[in-house]
């Protein structure tokens, strides 16, 4: 089955965050490509890798940048399904900078933006938006979401059982 | 037909921006319902509502907030596809509030944020999302953005004939 | 007796932070409950916990949450009495983005937001709130008041005695 | 009956925003006194005020201030029951600068702050927490609450209705 | 002769900002070409554009835009010459979506980035760029900061001589 | 007598801010001359004004500048008694910007620096300097206290005798 | 002799910033007391101190603070001559709430304020303050800048010798 | 030959970041000098070293500087031909405070402002200007963009082979 998500990022630096976004899913069992390119150190591989996203069978980019992030917004330009961007925290300005220049698109050309560093949201939004026409899909990602809240009661339960002094030590 | 997309804000205050989106969905002739929801002040309204957006046959859910802006991050928290978030411009703050309100968005919730007042590219980015299964809406969205090219592209030519000072007397 | 005040938080990794309320209420002899709710992951759980919290006889809710924390205003959503929101530290933005979810409420709403991992003054606060009708809290309070003064009196006398020199090597 | 509740602003010119809350606290049938103080000008004067609060008979004292705003803060180190803390909008900052002078409290001394120029909710919140032992408040508190909301709804119907064209061209 | 600066913006709402930039090139007598493209609404256009302007003799790129401000990098990305970005005010945020947008390139490719609104000192720095390399033009700089200079003094003898309140007056 | 203290700015348009610093001078009876200079326009006059500052005997300098702002600085690297600095507020940024130029100085090089358009605190501290070796001086500063004390005070017996109601209609 | 200077902070936390003025205070051997006074819980002693601070010979105070910082304006209401604020870096939010609640003081009570975690330069500020009347103390603080600029002048030296690559090796 | 940049910052702590001007440059064979200067400390060697630029030969100045930056604004207003700003990243604001330092400059007196740190782009940018008149430097720049281009291609096809857990393993 082709890759429906291409997941792209202006540094391989980004890796260790963006990865969050493949693991997603993996685990939610739908097709990606992850690849790395600098729209401004390589436009026209960029723009080569914008273009024929359509054609490849993507329905849904992801694309993860910091600082003056232009990544996720010049994918927007091009390809005409959505685009998801996600500012990678930055040193100096703590991905404030990266948020702004994702975000604040023109009309026209929007980018679905998520939180700084929230790969992990980005793919699993990347899912939702595949879920649309997707009824197996969107039943893995209730299953998943039944799993995260398990996942709290779990911990709820066990700070009842043992109070917050004994779960702290735990910790 | 029945709508795909559920707008819904949380003040009618929010409604002169709002209304871009329903204005962007009318052109692209995508189907939608809007409303004036305060997950604030009519909470169980509010959850009625999230909870039947899906058996309403909704696929998208754009809402608008201001604020400390929790309609988006709370719809994501019940509806299981695509919750786009609009953070509304507010006086003092100049919408900062909202976007962080929106966009920081934990693991496992994401809300798909558009720029602050953005109503106009969340109506898009809706059908965009719709389009991934909708070859014929993705060749309404394609003649849209030829119709905003052009429009620019008008007014360069313009520009070029006029000259700078021209063009100015004119705007 | 009861438990008249309600600590609450998105994650048990706000637990370090948000045991600071529960430690200064059992200084102050002050009743409460702590857990572990998602408003985001388990929205039903968390809304039967708001609406049951009135009949379990709470007078006040204590709220932790971080990035874009909407539990606190939630609980004001639904829990008639008064709600602390106490802002969590986040790694990218300082908490900048927890304190405007929680502090920007819109009329009609309130949160009362103590200080970015302010959560020892958040119990304070909740105990100051049960103390505007119960004279022995509020005796136990003052009391407490003191020995925060007298500990930086005794400070001020330690460095009068030493000079700066000699007491900054002490810490 | 004696007043419950002391309304306390640095400058005159914060009274349009303050006097909110000696409106919601009229609705609600709870006893104030409103006053102008600048703890900076006349830190005596304020002094007074602020020890002799309790003995008066207050509760709560609601202390509105803009810029570097000391009053709320002063206050809660002087009066032991809750001080509210509203944050008036500056023409430079926005408020920001009000907002962080009120609710970075050190631990000890918490200012229940709400929103820039929240001075409403700060009326509702005393009323709120003068709730907790004072039930038939606490059913009108209830009854406001659904005023705000049927307020709510009654947009909602009239906007569905009309539609939203026809509903903006009536704002 | 053939244009040396290239200046080009994102819509035609810059002008008014923009055009500074020709006025001041006008007034130093260096050629430009003065034009909109949008980077996001015609990336085609603008990608010619940007690979076409060393060709046509630009050794200068000036460009502004705002909010997600892409135009001065993805220029700053083909162009190998210098590219001066305008930063232009924005409603919500006053500018600095577009200063972080434009002034955090990555390494490998700078912009050089001006004040918010700040197009005059982009045609000046631009025409100082042409004068490292052209002696009459670095004259014709230094006589327009004379012309500053003398400016600003005819408005300090005037006030010393009318008193403060008298120059204010006039104003 | 010759004046003390020396008013600069950095341009004419910061002449309505700043002559507030005048006029609290003429109340207070110090010698003051007002004057302006670009530090970036006319470095030269610039540095002549702040070298020969200390033989015409001012003793204290009250620097106003906005944006990137040098003055106050500059001002105090060259002159050896205190520079106080007003941070005059942007359209775009508010004056943070100017805040942020004037107040981070860096060790050995201290600004007074005090709110952004904060000209009147400026010549009351300039006042104050002096005042720490002139006793009459000092009387009319404890005076000019008193009477902003009996405005304040005026103003809150007015606010007890009408009630806020009729308070906010004569405003 | 007694002193001339007071140095307080709000808390023996900020001791090792605040040192840094002791320090430069007595290389130019000007007489200072320092001490720890919280403003917020011991208002009383804070009191005291401001009131008797003239009677006591001050002439100058400098007051150091974090977050909700009111030592620095609370003692320029009480204290007639000039107090030097020092904002304390914080944690959440790198001491812009510090700063905002130091500077943005209302007119008629000036706080003259250094940069953030700037105690030297309070030091010096003050020493500036008592030479405006002292000129033997204006020759060793003249000195003193002599010092301080041997010592870049050295480096710059150093650096012109070694070359950047070795200079950073010694480092 | 002669250097033809003049690299120049405010203190040696900020040499293992402006040594990344002079890396590039070296890679690029441009001439430069390197210096430290304080323009806060020396003001007199400043202004000798700026106004000796122009006849020492530079084409170009990149100046660095944190918090109240003004070498780099100072320098263009004495140097005629084109300044760099490198604003360096601060502990307390992450160089919020010297970017807005740097960019913000008045009409008249551009500083070509690169990012936080970004003296790597600084030395980059010089080259460019450099590089405007002389078509070997820009051949050079052309293959050191390259160089950065396979560099980031190199990396894409070693994530393509390994996948995206192998390669985070060998970071």
């Amino acid at each position: 089955m082709a890759a429906k998500v291409g997941i792209v990022m202006g540094s391989d630096s980004d890796l260790p965050i963006m990865s969050k976004a493949a693991e997603v899913l993996d685990i939610l069992k739908v097709e990606y490509d992850i690849t790395v390119i600098s729209a401004h150190r390589m436009p026209d591989v960029f723009f080569d890798y914008a273009k024929s996203a359509e054609e490849k069978g993507y329905k849904v980019i992801i694309a993860g940048a910091g600082g003056a992030a232009h990544l996720p917004g010049m994918s927007a330009a091009i390809f005409p399904m959505p685009v998801i961007g996600v500012p990678i925290m930055t040193k100096s300005l703590g991905g404030v900078d990266s948020l702004y220049s994702i975000v604040q698109m023109p009309g026209g050309i929007p980018v679905a933006t998520v939180a700084i560093n929230g790969a992990l949201n980005a793919g699993l939004l990347a899912a939702k938006i595949l879920a649309t026409s997707d009824s197996e899909l969107l039943d893995r990602i209730k299953a998943y979401a039944e799993g995260l809240k398990d996942n709290v009661m779990a911990k709820a339960e066990k700070l009842d059982k043992l109070g917050y002094e004994a779960y702290l030590k735990e910790m």
